[in-house]
């Protein structure tokens, strides 16, 4: 595959141990403004479903909270959800994960901002699966692509905001 | 501890791996009556929150559907909630798990129903965390006597059933 210079920077995976996977990415935005992308659902609904149209069921935004998204795509429509288990502003979200076309296979995806000494920011997403299997079928099903398609949605949004 | 003849048994605890615990526990009863008390929500109710008031607000007993249960005792009101990943009839249900207090932290239970030769029945209620922590600190919250005076209620439940 040829990368244009210019192409958007593909997100950085890792697998650190048998059970977990890591994806980390830069945007050229300060963490104030990545963490608004990720907190209000107007603007979380305009890149995290890839640049699909998503339909935010449920956004309870705090611990213990519940949040449902559904994407409308070409190839179908489908709902993922999860619970809050941790939220620190402008840091981190701590929750529980799971697509609808596998029920009850859960995973714990934190999500942790940095800010770097020229004005970007880091994101870091790590998830923990309770098995391998699941771990290596969600790498199957295109999840990498699909990441870094709405972190390009993501680009596009932060570029936009004041 | 004395235990006098007659006693209700103690259901059997084994930690076969560093993230999981294992509950087996046997019921006189066969294993039709048994599932009746698992599946139908107004027989789980007398005995699934240890005798105590339970509260069923959810019970989509089938793949993908969520469960809410809320228990009522002296101690407070506790939540637990989760969705079904796999249902056979007689024969197994395969469920995530979380309780309220420690939200986004999940596990997932598999609950084996076993008919025996001389007409009872076996269950086995195996869960599998994320974490060793998560297990224990399961452990330490009393979950094996919680989990104990459930099966008595179910004991009692089942003598009753036709």
């Amino acid at each position: 595959m040829t990368v244009s210079m210019g192409a958007p920077a593909r997100a950085r995976l890792t697998v650190p141990s048998d059970r977990e996977l890591i994806l980390e990415r830069i945007f050229n935005a300060k963490r104030e403004r990545v963490w608004r992308a990720l907190s209000e659902p107007e603007l979380l609904a305009q890149w995290w479903g890839r640049g699909n149209r998503l339909v935010i069921e449920r956004f309870e935004f705090q611990r213990g909270g519940h949040w449902r998204f559904v994407e409308h795509s070409d190839h179908g429509v489908h709902g993922f959800e999860g619970r809050y288990r941790e939220i620190v502003p402008i840091e981190r979200i701590v929750s529980s994960f799971e697509w609808d076309g596998m029920p009850g296979h859960v995973l714990i995806q934190t999500l942790t901002l940095e800010q770097l000494a020229d004005g970007r920011t880091k994101l870091m997403s790590s998830s923990l699966f309770h098995t391998t299997a699941e771990r290596d079928g969600m790498l199957k099903t295109g999840m990498e692509g699909g990441s870094n398609q709405s972190y390009e949605a993501l680009d596009r949004l932060l570029a936009k905001l004041d």
